[in-house]
Formats: C-alpha cells, structure tokens, sequence
C-alpha cells in the first residue's frame, strides 16, 4: 500500500472542498448573514489540514514507490476515506452557525448532503440563512458529481459490483492507470451535469419560483439529493401545476445515465433504441405512476389527471433516489406506499447520481432468472445474457448477482440491528432503505412531513455509514475491511 | 410432451392417494367416528379419478412414443399437476365432514398439509374429530415424504436452482433416467424418515403425551408441517420442560438433509466433518437462539433457561418452517422477532422437508460475495466456491443466485399483491413469508394465536400458490408458464 499517494491525494481533495467552501461563503457574504464567519473558518480549517496532508510525506525512504502511480488498492481507500473525509469537514458550516448543534447530526447532515441522500435532522430549515439552505443543495450537486466519476469511471475500471458493464460502451481506464483517462471523462460529464443544472434553474425560474429556490432545487434535483429549503418539501409547490411537471421531468432526467447524454451530445442517436437500461428505467416508471395514480383514484377519488400528477413526480422523486414529496403519499394505499418501496431498491440508473440497486442490475438479474428457467429444460451450459445488444461476460453477471445478493443481506441485517434500538421492524425496514438507497424519504415515520431528529447520535452515525455504503456500492467499503486488503 | 405417459402417473398418484386417504378412514372406524362416511366416499372419488386417468390413452396412435420414458418436461408437469391434484383430493375430507365447509378454505388446508405448511384456516381444531385430526398431521407426513425424493433425487436431476449441488454427494438418476434409481433412493430415505417419526412418536409418549398426540405431532414435527391438535399450537405444553425440548430437537434433526443419515447409517462419520450445510445449519440455531435468548431476558427479566429454552424451541420451529409455537412470540422485542423474520426466509436443510431458501443456498450465496469482495483487487476471473470440500461448477453457483434472486422478487411481488386486498404492507409481507417459505406461522396477524381464516377466499387461492410454489422450488412451477415448455 502506497500511503504517500493516499494522503497526497486526500490532501488535494480537502484544499478543492475549502474551495467549494467558499462558494456558500460568498452567498453568506452577498447576503450579509453573519454565517459568512462560520463558513470562512471552515474554509480555513479545511484548507490548512488539507495543505498538511499533502505536504507531510508518510512512505519512509525504503518504502517509497517508483512511480506515483494508483492502483486499484490505493483507489478504493482514498475513494471511500475520501467521502468521510468531505463529510467531517462538510459538517463544520452546520455546527458553527449552530444550524445543527451536535458534531454526529452535523455530520449526519452533511453525509446525506455528499452522498444526495437529502435525510435531514433540521425540523425547521425554513428558519436557516440562506447560505446554509444554499451549503445543503450544493452539497448534494458536489457529491452528485463526484459520483458520476466514481460510477463511470472508477467501478467499471475496478469491475465492482459488475460495474464493469459499462466498459464496452464508454470505455474506461484499467485499474493500473486510474488517472490519465479520468479527467478527461470527468470533463465531458460535468459539462453535461451543468448544462442540465442551469437549464433546469432557467426552467423553474419561468414556474414563478424565485431565483434562488430555483437555484437550489435545481442543484439538489440534478444530483438526486432531495434537500430543499422548505419544511414540507416542496409541497407547497404543489399547487403549482407547471413546477410540479417541470420537476418530475427533471428528476426523470437527473436519473438517467450521463454517458448517454454524452452519446447524444454526439449525435449517435443509435444508443436510445439500443440501451436495455433506458428502456426499462422509463417502461418502470412508466407502468408504476399508471398504477399508483389508478389506485389512488379508485380508492379517494377526486381528479385523475391531478393523480397522475402527483403519481409521476413521486415515482420519479423515489426511483431517481431524490426524495422531494408534493403530497403526503402516506395517505395513499399500501398498493401504492409498496410500488414507492419498491422503487427505492431499484433506484436510478448506473452513472446517473440516483442511489439504489440500479435499474441495469435489476434488469440483468431478470435476464439471469429467464436464462435459468428457459435452460431447465435444455442443456445447463451458460448461455449467455446480453445488455445493449452486446454479450455480458460471465463474470460480470456473476459480479451483479453477488451485489443484488449482498444488497439484500445488508438491508436485512441493518433492519435487524436499527430494531435493537427499539424500533419496530416496519420502521427500522423503511428507515434502512431510506438511507441504504440514499432515497432520504421513506414511509411512516421517515416518510413526508417527518426529519431523522428523533433518532438517536448513534443510530444516526450507524445510518450515516449505510448511505456512504450503499453511495460507495458495497464493494468499495466492504473489500477494505477484509483482511486480504492490507497484505501486501 | 408425452401425455400418455403423464396423466398414466399422475392416476397412479392418486390410487396411491386413495390407498393413504384409507388410513385416515381407518382411524375414523378404529374410534367410531360418523367422519367414517367423509373418508369412505373420498377415498372411492380418489381411486375412481385415478382409475380413469390410469386406463384412458390421450395419445393417438400417430402420437404413441416408442418407450414410456419419463423426461425432464414430463418431470416437472407431473410434479406439479401431481401436488395440485393431491391436494384438491385431499380436500375432500374436509368438505364432506363439514370440518371446513367451503371448497377454498379446504383446498387451503390441504395444500397446506401436503407443502407441510401448516397454516390453517380451522379457527377451533380441538372440536375436530380425531380422523380429521390424524389426516391433517398425516397429509404434512406424506408430503414431506414426497419433498424427501423430489429434492434429493428429482432435482438435482433436473439442475433446479442449483440443487444439483447434491449430485456428488448422493448420485441422483439423470434427466432422462428419472424412475430406475428413484425407487432406489426413495426406500433408503423413506427407511430413515419412518424410523425417526417412531422414535418422535415415542419419544414424545415418554414425556407424558397420550399416544394420538405423541403420534400426530411427531408426524407433523417429522414432516416440518406445522398442525396441532391443539387451538394455541403446542402453547400447552409450554410448561411441560421434556416435552419441550423433545420437540425442539426432534424439529431441528428433521431439519437435516436426511441423505446424511443414510451416510451415517453407512458408518460414514466423516460427512459430519465436511458438511457444509450442517455446519451452517447448527451454527445458525446455536447463534440466532443465544440472541434471542439474551434479548428477551434483557427486555423481560424472568429466568434466563427458561428462556433458552422457548428460543431455541423457537428458532427451531421457524427455520425447519414447521411452524409450532410454544409461546407468543408477537410480545417479543422486535430483535428477537427479526431474527424469526430472516429465519423463515433461510429455512432448512435442502434435503429435509423443510421449506425456505434452503440454507446450503445461503451459504453458497454468502461464499459468492466472499469471492466477489476478495477477487475484486486481484483477478476477475472465477475462482472456484467449494461447499463440502469440492467445487460447485460456475453453472450450480449461477442457478442458485438466479434462485435466491427470484426468490425475494416473489416475494416483494406478492406482498404488493396481497396489500392490494387491503391489508397493510407489514402485515401482506409477513403473510407472504409464512406461505411462500411453508411456515405457515408469522407474525403479528398471522402470528401466534391467530388462523388464516381471515382471509378472502381469492386470497386464499393465491396464498395455496405460494405454498405450493415455494414447495416445488419456483422454477419447477415457473417452467410450466415458460412459452418454451410447450414447444415441441
């Protein structure tokens, strides 16, 4: 293990998060909220440890590498110290402006800030200076960002979780040479990351929202995260029938794969009709809003197409792992609140910033299941399944099952020990796949209307590390806790 | 599809049935019951159908296959057009005793009893008669047997979600071979299986029971179904200590794949070193029952033993999915209760009568994400998973995921299903879980204390599905839906 590289690295990473710091700094001071001293000492603070750890050299002379390369090993470790890392320090704005008071909620905050989870422990944000509201959408927007990198190019380079089914499409660099190619697929990705960010303020702007709501929403929208600067969500847009639509078209958006806006971008419109995740990902949304919105229709009556409104814009807020709410689908039957949960597992799709399973793994499971049923009968040689009209390697379908699998097993052994708090299993259940999926919104007493302040410092640090596990896709952190990862 | 040779079994199946339904009829004129008449009549109707069925020749000439072959494809349809039509004739003696009016409700049971499920919609089973009483234990006994050779030998034959895991072990007939050795395996297993339940049955006799009791609970406990004589389960006996715990360990070594005692009995000792899933198996009882031992006691205080010993009647009870209780476990902390939930889905032994994933399924499971984690810095390419010391081909581990994965897929499936009856998502998902995985006890409203008598009649129906498909390891069933199945 080359610890040099790490710290040099992580170093870099805490002088670009002062950086980024000073951005909510700069809206405190245009302002002038008296926030603009806390957010100054946390760019302080974060720069100064971030210029030690790039200075100070950890490999004695023996151990000194050749080359300062990153391999595989180093690249795991610095991505997951890396996102705590940007959390601890993320948190610093929220405890000094006493936004939230304790360092764990702090730092719960700001996890569910970087990974767009958007759970909050603030009861009442509507009372927060704006440059915090602003600090919380942009931390969403960041870590959305971060991920995009990490899922189109990291995993597939790192064959994580079967990640490595993208390669064939964008392809990616090997694990040997993380760098050359990263920051060039970073560039082109940003750029489209952007462009949908600005679009999306200039369209909900023409909604009527001021341009600072829109600013937000469409920054916490973008990177999937769910944070807003209103205490019911954005139920009190829900009135607003353009904002509603512009909203769900936008999470829909958000949720796609960004390689495939790239792809478009350079007019290789062949990839829309080819991409299995595509279809499926719209055909589920798709089919779940039709049933929700005639199941609620038959069940309370009213309006059907105001329904299917709110229908679309939940669908899309759950799949895409945004977790806004126009209206309390509490109410709603358990038809549909079962839909809701389900979509959370699902999730977005991969190299998109929406947290879940993913579609492209569900779908590649459904073809596993199919192979297997269709072979019973013949021979039970594996036939193999493909994806965008190209062959899956078997080692890729293998990779998936593994995760899906491993997906399940943590939901239920987190459920388990989130009961031992004394919760009751449906709450610890829903309160887990809130914050596993990085959704942020669940069903009862996580669902619309509610905040995880009620949880306890402890839980809420044991539900911080589930919403980096599933935002780093298991592999990532679990592989450093086993031991084979620090022999050399 | 040869169908000659597919409705002449399916007759001799129910002449066999005819034969088995005279032992219950036995039982009615041994203690003079008028339910004498009820199993006369079904066990003419049976022998009758049967009979028919037997004789008639649905091939044409033109039609007629040279040798009377069973394969792969008639395989699965007469298991499962088997285990439907044994239990609509099993049916019969609850309807003409007016034990269970309704034609539904008794298909209910008596899917229930043969999947050795033993969720019963008999709200008072104490004022049954005795005749009734014997045949419901029986019909869990007989199924059980049947489960015996189709998991053991029938499966692994037809490499049905991995189970042919078996064949190095216990070397099955081959798809096109099915009867020849069938026969063999089945006396050797049914050898074992009759001279544990005499043990049960005396046993049980011992600890002071009267003898129907000793004999139908040991038939129930053998068979992992689930019926009582009793209205509260075995609740009765909370207080009688041998009791107890004869029942505990006469559930758990039901729970053992039973092809190891017949490698026993071989004066193989070495199979208990090397077992894989035994290991498993008894690890899980010993760490899952310590758990919930020690969490009851530190939420209700009382006598630590006592305590053991209601958790590992517990644990033994809901992993083997036979389904006794002795005690309500509904006023247990939700840990423990938890603990209860994720053991239903393990099950038991693949190999036993028990339902559920099956835990050597798990284990294989959980070995695929150990390589996963492992391999991810090194190479991806497959690195073999060993269970009993020997290596399952890639193809067995890629069938087994498949399974597991469709699995929980049928499961989040039929819980939005039943919710859409109206019941809320907890309660659909712990109904789903008492069926699919042949516990027939859940929690809460299918908990202790409670019949599924509640139920719709449609619901009902679709819950005998659930049984019947956990029962017969989704694919056999799922197969037959296949379009390709059909194909010549």
């Amino acid at each position: 293990m080359n610890f040099g590289v790490v710290t040099k690295v992580l170093g870099n990473l805490l002088l670009i998060e002062a950086l980024i710091l000073a951005i909510p700094l700069l809206v405190a001071l245009l302002c002038g909220e008296p926030a603009a001293v806390a957010f100054a000492w946390s760019v302080v603070i974060t720069a100064v440890v971030g210029a030690v750890l790039r200075l100070i050299d950890v490999n004695s002379e023996a151990q000194k590498p050749k080359a300062n390369t990153i391999k595989a090993r180093e690249g795991i470790l610095i991505v997951t110290l890396g996102w705590v890392l940007a959390s601890l320090f993320g948190a610093l704005p929220f405890v000094f402006t006493q936004a939230v008071p304790t360092f764990a909620d702090a730092f719960f905050e700001s996890v569910s800030g970087l990974t767009t989870t958007g759970a909050t422990v603030i009861d009442n944000v509507e009372s927060l200076p704006r440059s915090i509201l602003f600090w919380r959408s942009f931390s969403h927007w960041i870590g959305g960002m971060g991920i995009l990198v990490f899922t189109l190019a990291v995993l597939p380079a790192l064959g994580i979780g079967g990640m490595q089914i993208f390669k064939a499409e964008s392809p990616g660099p090997t694990a040997d040479k993380l760098v050359p190619r990263l920051a060039n697929t970073a560039k082109l990705l940003y750029t489209v990351y952007l462009g949908i960010t600005v679009l999306g303020t200039f369209v909900l702007r023409l909604s009527g929202l001021p341009i600072f709501e829109s600013l937000t929403l469409s920054l916490g929208t973008v990177g999937t995260g769910g944070f807003s600067g209103f205490n019911n969500s954005i139920s009190v847009l829900s009135d607003n029938v353009f904002a509603i639509w512009a909203i769900s078209v936008l999470m829909i958006v958000s949720g796609v794969n960004f390689g495939l806006y790239y792809e478009l971008w350079q007019r290789r419109w062949h990839v829309l009709r080819v991409n299995t995740e595509l279809k499926w990902y719209l055909a589920i949304i798709g089919v779940s809003s039709l049933l929700i919105a005639v199941n609620v229709y038959l069940t309370s009556g009213g309006e059907l197409l105001e329904h299917v409104r709110n229908a679309v814009f939940q669908v899309g807020s759950i799949i895409t792992t945004t977790g806004y709410f126009s209206v309390d689908f509490n109410q709603w039957p358990a038809f549909s609140k079962g839909i809701l949960a389900l979509l959370m597992f699902i999730g977005g799709s991969a190299g998109s910033a929406a947290g879940g399973m993913k579609v492209i793994r569900v779908v590649t499971a459904g073809k596993l299941i199919r192979r297997e049923i269709n072979q019973m009968l013949h021979t039970h040689a594996l036939v193999p399944i493909t994806v965008n009209g190209r062959v899956v390697p078997q080692e890729t379908v293998s990779a998936i099952a593994a995760f899906l699998l491993l997906y399940v097993a943590i939901f239920g052994g987190s459920t388990l020990l989130v009961s031992l708090a004394g919760y009751d299993l449906s709450s610890a259940a829903i309160t887990v796949s809130a914050t596993l999926n990085n959704v942020g919104l669940g069903l009862g007493m996580v669902g619309p209307g509610h905040s995880f302040s009620v949880f306890s410092s402890a839980l809420k640090v044991f539900l911080s590390a589930l919403m980096l596990l599933g935002r780093l896709e298991l592999f990532t952190m679990l592989v450093i806790a086993s031991p084979g990862f620090w022999k050399q």
